[in-house]
C-alpha cells in the first residue's frame, strides 16, 4: 500500500465512515481529487454535466491470489478523524503492530533518552561521496560539533546521527575511516555524546548497491526463477534476505569499536513490492539484540515493536499534502508507541511546500513529534540559532508527552491553521501557523506563528516566532 | 516551447556553447537529468555500462510544416550563461521582442511608478469564488488596508492588485460589485491609491469558462473543422480570438467607474498550443490604447513589447528549478525592457521549494525583481511585518535599478547560494542565501541570509534577516 496505515475514510457533522483494509492487502489506491470526470466528455465535445468530487478507493491486484480482498467498513455517528484514528489503534493492537514506548524502555533504559531529544543529523557527503572536500568532516569536527551543541546551545538531550564515517560504501558499514580520524577519534566524540546523555548513531544501510561504488557488487542483488538479477533504483536493490548478513560483518566490529548506544538505518526499513518484508524482520531482530535504540528512514507500521523512532512520517507523500489539511493521523494511533521525527530531506531547516523552520516546528508542536535538524557542519554556525529555539520551543514539550497517547487533534480556524492537540497526561497544545492571530472558541488569542502549551501539572509555556530585518548602513 | 526563451547552452572552464532555436519552433524539449540509461538494461539483467549525465535536447514535431527546424549554435571561448545570455539579447532584438521600460516610460509616464513598486496583491476569493465569506473585502475594507501599507508602512511604491471586485466571474469582469460597495466606494480606493503615486489594477481575464458560473457560457470555446467544441481545463478555455471583444464590452467602462491607471490580465497571455497568439497580441494592442501600466500572468517575450511587467517568471517551471541552481536569465536578457515579479502562488509570503521569505527576498535582490505579496484580508495585521521588511530591503534597489540592464551575474560559493550580480547603472549586489556567512573572493564577509548592496553613487546598504522565537512564560 501507498498509505502509512491501511485506512481511509471521510465525515460530516453528522457521521464519519472509515473503510479499514487487510493485515496483507496487496493493491493501490487510488484517488479523485477535485475532479468532474470532465475527460470522459472531452471526446463528445461537451462540458461535464457533474460536479467536482474528491474520492479514494482501493485498485485490487486480483491476479495475486494469495492477498486478502476485503475491506470492513465503520459508521460512526458524529466521528471523525480522530475517532477513525481510534478504532483503527484497536485493531492494529489486535495485529500486533502496537508495543508501547514505556515497554520499550523498560527492556532497555537507554530508550529514555530519545524523550525531548531533538535528532540532528550531520551530513558529511555519505552514503552519496565518500571525503567529499568541504562537505567530510573529521572526527575531531563532529566531536567540536557536539561538545558546542551541548555547552553553547545548551541542548540537554539529542540524537546524534553521523553521515560518514566509513571509507567504504554502503552496504558494507566499515571500517571507521582512517582518513577522518581512525576509530579512536570517532569514539572520543561517540563517548563525549553518551557522557551528555545523548544517544549517538552512524550511518547505516544495507540496501544500497552504487555503480560510483569501487567496490560495487551484484553478489546482493535480487534474481528471478531463471537466475537474472532484477534491479531497482541503486538506493533500493539488494535483496532483504542478505541485509543481516551484512549486519553481522561489520555491527559487532563497530560496537566494539565505539560503543554507539543507537542505530538508524536508512531505507532498508522501506517496504518495497517483491522485496520481502521477512529479510527486514530479521534485520530489525538482529540489531535489536545489541540493545541499541533503534530507528529507520520512513517507517512501517508492522515495524513498531522493533524502533522507537521512525524518521520521515511527515513528508511521506508530499503530493497527497498539497491537496489536504494534514493531521497527525499516525500519532493518533501510535504516538505512545513509536517517536516521529521530519524526514531529513525535508528537515526543520529547509523550506518546503510543507513548511519553512517556524511552521515545521509548530507542526512538530501539536502532533507531538520531535524536531529534525540535518546539515554539513561548514552550515554549523549559521543554524545554531535555530537548533536552540527549535530547541526551547520543542524539547521540553516532547519529553513531557513522549509516553503519553495523544488523544485528540482539532483544527479551530477556517483556514485550518490553529490547531490544538491533547495527550492522555492532561498535556494541550495550541499552535497558530498563520500569518495573522488566530482565536480559540474560548477566545484565548494565539499570534501569527506562536503557540500556547498548557501541561497536565497546570504550568504553561507560550511563544511566538517571527522574521527580522536588521539594516546594517 | 516549454521554455521562457528559446535557447539553451552548457559550459566549463574552457569555453560555452548555445543552441539558438528559430523565432517560431514547434516541438519541445525533452531532458535527461542525472540519469545512466539503466532502463535499457533493466531488461538484460544488467548494470549501466555509462556515466550519469545531463542533457537538454529539442524535440521537433516533424508533422508540422509550417515550423522552422533549425538550430543556430554558438561557441563562447571561456564564457558562461551570462555570455549566452547576452548573445540571445542581441538575437531577441533583432527578432524585435525586445523594447526597454525607459522607452515605454517616455511613451506613457505613469510607468515611472512601477521602478520600486511592490506588487501587492489582495486576494477577496476571485475569480474562484464571488463574496466567498471570510475572505471576500469590501470596497471600504480595500481602501482600509491601501491607507494603512501607507500611512503605517510608509511604502512609498506599490502596485495594488485587487482580486474580487465584480459580481460576475471572467471571463465577463464587469459590474463593480454592489455588494461590496459599488462603484463610488471602489473609486475612493483606487483615488487614494493613485493619490499615494501608487498603480492600482482590478483582477482581470478572458480565458476562464468555469462550471460554477452561473452565467458559464460556450461562446467563446475554441471549435475544430466541425464545429464541435474543443474543451481545455477550465481557467484556459476561451479562445483568444474572443478576447479583445469581450474586452471592449466591459474596460472602458470599468475606466469611467473608477479610473485605474493599471491592468494586469491573468493567464489570458500563457502560450497555449492550439490557441492563437494573434487573439492575444490585438487584446494588448486594445488594452495598451488605453495608456494603463500593463502586466500579465507568467509572459512571453514576444509580449514584452505591450508590457511593463510579467508576474511569475520566478515559477515558471519549479521542477526545473528543483534539479538545478536557478539563475536569473530571463533578467540578464530582458531586465531593462520588462520587469519581473514571483508568481501569486509561489509569492514571497509562501514557504515552498523555492524558498522562504528571506531567500525569496533576497533572489528578488540580486536578480534586480520585485517583490510579491498576495495575502486575503484577514491575514494583513499577520504581514505587516514583512511588507515592511520586503520594502525596506528591496525597494530602494528596485527603484535604483530599473532602468538599467543586468550585465553580470556570478556564483561565488560552491553551494551557489552567495550570488553578485552588476548592473549598467554600475549598481552591484551581493545576497547570501545560505544558513552559514560566507565571504567574497575579495574577503567580504556575508552574514546568513545577508546582502551587501554597492550603489553606483557609492552608497552603501547592508542587512541581514533573521528568525526569532520570542517566549512568553
Amino acid at each position: 500500500m501507498s498509505l502509512t496505515m491501511p485506512w481511509f475514510g471521510t465525515y460530516d457533522a453528522k457521521s464519519a465512515v472509515m473503510g479499514v483494509l487487510p493485515k496483507s492487502p496487496n493493491g493501490e489506491m487510488a484517488y479523485i481529487i477535485n475532479n468532474n470526470a470532465q475527460a470522459r466528455f472531452d471526446t463528445k465535445n461537451k462540458i461535464s454535466p457533474y460536479k467536482r468530487i474528491l474520492s479514494l478507493m482501493p485498485v485490487w491486484n486480483l491476479q495475486d491470489q494469495s492477498a486478502e480482498i476485503e475491506i470492513a467498513y465503520y459508521f460512526i455517528p458524529r466521528g471523525n478523524y480522530t475517532h477513525m484514528a481510534k478504532i483503527y489503534r484497536s485493531i492494529s493492537q489486535e495485529r500486533g503492530y502496537f508495543k508501547s514506548l514505556q515497554q520499550k524502555a523498560v527492556e532497555n533504559p537507554e530508550v529514555k533518552k530519545l524523550a525531548g531529544a531533538m535528532y540532528i543529523g550531520i551530513y558529511g557527503g555519505y552514503p552519496h561521496y565518500i571525503n567529499l572536500p568541504g562537505v567530510a568532516f573529521t572526527f575531531d569536527q563532529l566531536k567540536g560539533i557536539i561538545q558546542s551543541i551541548h555547552d553553547s546551545l545548551n541542548v540537554s538531550k539529542a540524537f546524534i546521527h553521523a553521515w560518514g564515517t566509513y571509507s567504504n560504501y554502503p552496504p558494507y558499514n566499515w571500517p571507521v575511516s582512517e582518513a577522518l580520524g581512525g576509530p579512536e577519534k570517532l569514539k572520543q566524540a561517540v563517548d563525549l555524546a553518551k557522557s551528555y546523555g545523548y544517544l549517538y548513531a552512524s550511518y547505516h544501510s544495507y540496501i544500497p548497491a552504487l555503480e560510483h561504488d569501487p567496490d560495487f557488487t551484484a553478489d546482493y542483488l535480487p534474481r528471478d526463477n531463471q537466475g537474472n538479477i532484477l534491479l531497482r533504483n541503486r538506493w533500493l536493490r539488494n535483496d532483504s534476505k542478505y541485509y543481516k548478513g551484512l549486519a553481522e560483518k561489520t555491527l559487532e566490529k563497530e560496537l566494539a569499536a565505539i560503543g554507539q548506544n543507537a542505530d538508524v538505518t536508512d531505507i532498508s526499513f522501506v517496504h518495497i513490492p517483491g522485496n520481502p518484508v521477512k529479510g527486514s524482520v530479521e534485520l530489525a531482530r538482529y540489531i535489536r539484540q545489541h540493545k541499541l535504540v533503534m530507528g529507520c528512514e520512513r517507517g512501517e507500521e508492522y515495524f513498531i515493536p522493533y524502533m522507537e523512532l521512525f524518521e520521515g512520517m511527515d513528508a511521506y507523500n508530499q503530493k497527497l499534502a498539497n491537496y489536504s489539511h494534514p493531521a497527525p493521523l499516525f500519532n493518533l494511533v501510535y504516538h505512545d508507541a513509536v517517536a516521529t521525527y521530519g524526514k531529513i530531506q525535508d528537515n526543520d531547516l529547509i523550506a518546503s511546500e510543507y513548511g519553512d523552520f517556524p511552521v515545521k516546528t509548530l507542526r512538530k508542536m501539536v502532533y507531538g513529534s520531535g524536531s529534525t535538524l540535518f546539515f554539513t557542519p561548514y552550515e554549523y554556525e549559521g543554524i545554531k540559532p535555530m537548533i536552540k529555539m527549535a530547541y526551547n520551543a520543542l524539547s521540553k514539550l516532547h519529553e513531557n508527552v513522549f509516553y503519553a497517547e495523544l488523544i485528540n487533534h482539532e483544527f479551530l480556524s477556517p483556514d485550518f491553521l490553529l490547531q490544538k492537540s491533547e495527550f492522555s497526561n492532561g498535556t494541550k497544545v495550541i499552535v497558530n501557523m498563520a500569518h495573522a492571530a488566530h482565536s480559540t472558541p474560548e477566545g484565548e488569542k494565539i499570534p501569527g506563528y506562536g503557540y500556547s502549551i498548557l501541561y497536565g501539572d497546570g504550568t504553561v509555556a507560550k511563544g511566538e516566532f517571527s522574521m527580522n530585518l536588521k539594516i546594517n548602513e
